[in-house]
């Protein structure tokens, strides 16, 4: 166990091999702020780095300090920081490309293949008691705004990004294919959006009645049908074809029903990832002008998520439902992994556990 | 009086001159249905025919049947017509246009010059018993959307056409200038695109407060402040500067309270229309790049709208506070004069004056 | 053999029956004109139709007239044309939509379900002596662009529509897929849109060096490499990967080569088509944000096709390589199933073969 | 006169206060590269600061150097840089951003209130010997590239910022108000993008004849027409109103013209900055929805110009009028206040002259 004051990290070795380790506690570089973490949420890409020690490419050849969504309180800051201050509660954006390159030029810093990002190899993550960020990219929370909503930005963001990317606005139909909580997340910003008719696709009844709380209009529990059979059951229940599609699972029945399910001129943006090569109707797609979008993470989304936070209008706290003190993030680790609740929170900062 | 059966109509002869007369009741083209009106709204503008026989350069040289803000029942359909049936609820989009030109194939139809238009000389509205109008412009309403509602459209579509126009999207922080029912409209419309946090202002503490009512987050009463100190109380309430300010009043000093109040890159967006020539800070908004965008009127905003209200997402109802039978429609016109209330809704079907 | 002033016609009957027919001279309704037809290009898709007897859904089911590239001159107008009058010149855009629905209220005419497009079964082209059609659809040519100039409009308007979809602009890096006729269009429209270089590829050396005379600045010969490779040459020739990907072919594995090739950020068009079921590399795509889109057909292309023409900035003369009059169409046709030059033109005015 | 070796540089210390200095060799700092600087064009703002010592807000009050438009040669390089090394013939963008605020992270870095910027007080300029820059504002030329090409990228950025801003397109007719070095690398890059026509104006024949030879299609000599009769004329030119103006003098009545001119749906563009003030008809622009936009200099440039540059399909090096050596730049100066030629060049290596 950590003694209080020094740096407890949820360290992955390799596949299988998590461990919860004492760090120093780094200093900060001049444009750089020290944080004392407070709530770190888990990510399926955390477990799946524990399980199988590797994302594609990305492989843990060193040990790993895991985590990336996450909120914590500066401590301390460098020499070149003036928007930040000792004491400023802040939400922490992982991605900090360290080039000013093409992408990051062009507002698309998501992009730059040399960028930082907490807890993909072999960059730490912030699982931990102290933890050094580029100051540009940890944002001040307002005070209505707690540590765990300031954490949940991360997840909210993937849901902005590709709501954006979609074109969602005032009246869209939305057809969100897969209702797990990125699924969940893009529910709740194309409603916020405005869009006017939400339907969600699962296998799993719990997961579409989670759906409905925070704001699907309709849900359709998939079993055996074809992809014309889903996406003709969208269409019916919308009354129309949807013009935006936000696929959520990577499942190649799944992006094929998705294309199908789309109105001609619409979009279909793929979040959920699978395998490498997939079979799809692209004839389908080309003549009826439905764009394929990908996303990659999210840019440019922390100040919109804390404008929506501080103006109460969006809602992410029922999105935890489990919550442990980091010393026991092995057991927090192991109820993510068996898919229990929504998000599992760690509460780092052992003088506050509040949310 | 008129007699039931007959097509009785609101029509302006000369400015001051306004009468109710019996009119035939038309035959719809080919491509046309015959309405038997059910609600319409009086908007600003019929009013000022009346009063002054003109807008700008449009003139009232022959008598003109008032109303374009309308619903009503399909009665007959056109030879041509396949997707309306008698029976039909439907609500009116006043806006026709008449060639197929580079305005109307590029999606902007609101922009055809020889477009018509319901209400704006010479082309008859349809404040009266029967009105026939192309099939097309036409949109048929759900049956938990109300014929006011379906009236109410059009006002509505002159805030979507603008928060469109000005970019409003997720986490916008906006700057509404002008609290009357456009400035209305423009409120409940960019909270549904997810604005973050609006601003309105307005001279009297009574609009201040409807705004309020439906949605705005902060209320600035203006008294002889500049336009900077204008601006300045828009930023310090906001806790920052608005990406949007949309300008419903067409003043001169307000237009320039926009441009300064409106963040480096940001839109003003000018709804209100005031006097021809207006001297604005022009150096201002060209080095921070605030674009300065007109609208004019909508184009392709009723089944955003219908979509909404069948979604139950917007609540426009509260903005009717008065109605009266077409037979007093000039007692209504009267009303609607002395600026009572927001909106004055004529009920044109004898037969049914329910909502 | 027709006799002057009846109206012949190049017909196809079913699969492999082609014919020379002489048909009635149609009279135009209120909205239409009447075209004495001068210039008519064959098209891949009137020679598919002939061996195939469809393409894909579109089945030939009735006899139908070919050509869908065209010019005439005007020789009656409908009451109701105003812009038009009898002699003037112009080119025929074939797609006409027959409603005001949500795609064209919208700008997106081509994906109308029910649009009239000459020459896709049961519509009728215009490789005939005299063809009605839309007055709205038809472009008055100024004297200095030809005939056939004008009928040329309609390849390079689906070179226009991929360019525009794919967002070529000013020092993009453009790499073409296939050098057909379709890809050389795109050649040029891209070089027009200040593309700073195109790089093309194909099979044959001798359609790339005809992409080399209309300004591709880079060929690539095709032989039997990998996806990656051709995609790994596409960089290597332009010094950095492409933002733009046009892809030409519809082959698999060249839609392939079009993700890898693409630069994160950037656009994949699809205009070629082929199979229907595609296997292509999607989380590549997806994860560097590279958008698929396709493209049917073209809307809004003539007036731009029309200015670039008048104003002698863009040379499509070189693509008409064989010359037939109306009377020899059948051996036109022959000439172009062998695949001998770039386009096949037919004079179908007896008293004017000039181009 | 300057020893060589050591930093001979052009100064402004008040008002008509112009110098040449020799200051000291600055040492790079870790990302940072040292240049030798090899041509520097004159750039009126310059002369600006010569002549009245500030520029709106921006104030002499320290001696500053100026030039802005500038190429040279990498002589040593930070620690931290990996893409530029010593010999490296580089063009220099001006603009630096200090912070990764709001702006930068959304791509329009130009709008960051703390840039840094060459010869805007209190920011030295580049009019000199040695001077050190962040390395990742300097662009490789390619060797076909001259280094008076790379000074001329900073002007011809103003055209490409300028162009794209205002939606210039293939086929785009496009109005260009001032004949001055800013309306013609306006038309240099409108037609490098597409434009079917370009009408320019000026008060000057022989402006307007350069203008001619850069590209323009018409021209209009401007005596004492009023704004309307600007427009007409420039539609009656044209054959139809342009959907692009954009104007380069800042003029009160040039604006109007501006205004009127423009086709409906389209935009003006404010280049040219004239008193901060400035009556416009309002309500024509917006109820005719043509967007006013201003530009603030230019961002994501550099590599589009380089790309055009090295593909020979734009030629800037008409626009070089006058050569000096740095030690006669006084004489330069004056030669510029005098308007003669089209743009003056300094040059700062005393052993390369060479364009």
């Amino acid at each position: 166990m950590a003694a209080p004051g020094q740096n407890l990290a949820v360290v992955v070795h390799r596949a299988g091999d998590l461990r919860l380790e004492n760090h120093p506690i780094p200093e900060p570089g001049p444009n750089e702020v020290l944080l004392r973490m407070h709530s770190v949420g888990i990510c399926g890409s955390d477990v799946h780095y524990w399980q199988h020690g590797r994302i594609g490419d990305f492989v843990v050849k060193n040990p790993m300090v895991l985590g990336h969504e996450a909120s914590g309180t500066v401590v301390k800051v460098g020499s070149g920081v003036t928007h930040l201050k000792p004491g400023d509660r802040v939400a922490v954006e992982p991605g900090v490309p360290r080039e000013m390159d093409e992408f990051c030029k062009t507002g698309r810093y998501n992009l730059s293949p040399t960028i930082f990002f907490c807890a993909t190899p072999p960059d730490n993550g912030n699982l931990c008691r102290y933890y050094k960020h580029s100051a540009s990219y940890c944002y001040k929370l307002p005070d209505n705004v707690t540590f765990e909503e300031g954490a949940l930005i991360e997840p909210l963001s993937v849901g902005i990004h590709a709501c954006k990317k979609a074109g969602v606005t005032l009246g869209s139909k939305v057809f969100v294919s897969g209702s797990g909580p990125i699924g969940l997340v893009n529910v709740l910003v194309a409603k916020m959006m405005g869009a006017a008719a939400v339907v969600i696709t699962d296998l799993s009844a719990s997961r579409l009645q989670k759906a409905k709380e925070v704001g699907a209009d309709f849900t359709i529990q998939v079993k055996n049908e074809t992809p014309q059979e889903v996406a003709s059951k969208v269409e019916s229940l919308l009354g129309c074809m949807p013009e935006i599609t936000i696929e959520c699972t990577g499942v190649q029945a799944c992006i094929q029903a998705g294309i199908y399910a789309t109105r001609s001129g619409g979009t279909l943006v793929l979040v959920g990832l699978g395998p490498e090569m997939v079979t799809v109707p692209i004839v389908n797609a080309a003549v009826r002008e439905v764009d394929i979008r990908g996303i990659f993470r999210y840019c440019n989304t922390w100040p919109v998520a804390i404008a929506l936070l501080a103006s109460k209008r969006i809602n992410v706290k029922p999105l935890v439902t489990h919550r442990f003190p980091l010393e026991k993030a092995l057991e927090a680790f192991e109820t993510t992994k068996r898919g229990e609740g929504v998000k599992v929170m760690l509460k780092c900062d052992p003088s506050d556990h509040n949310p």
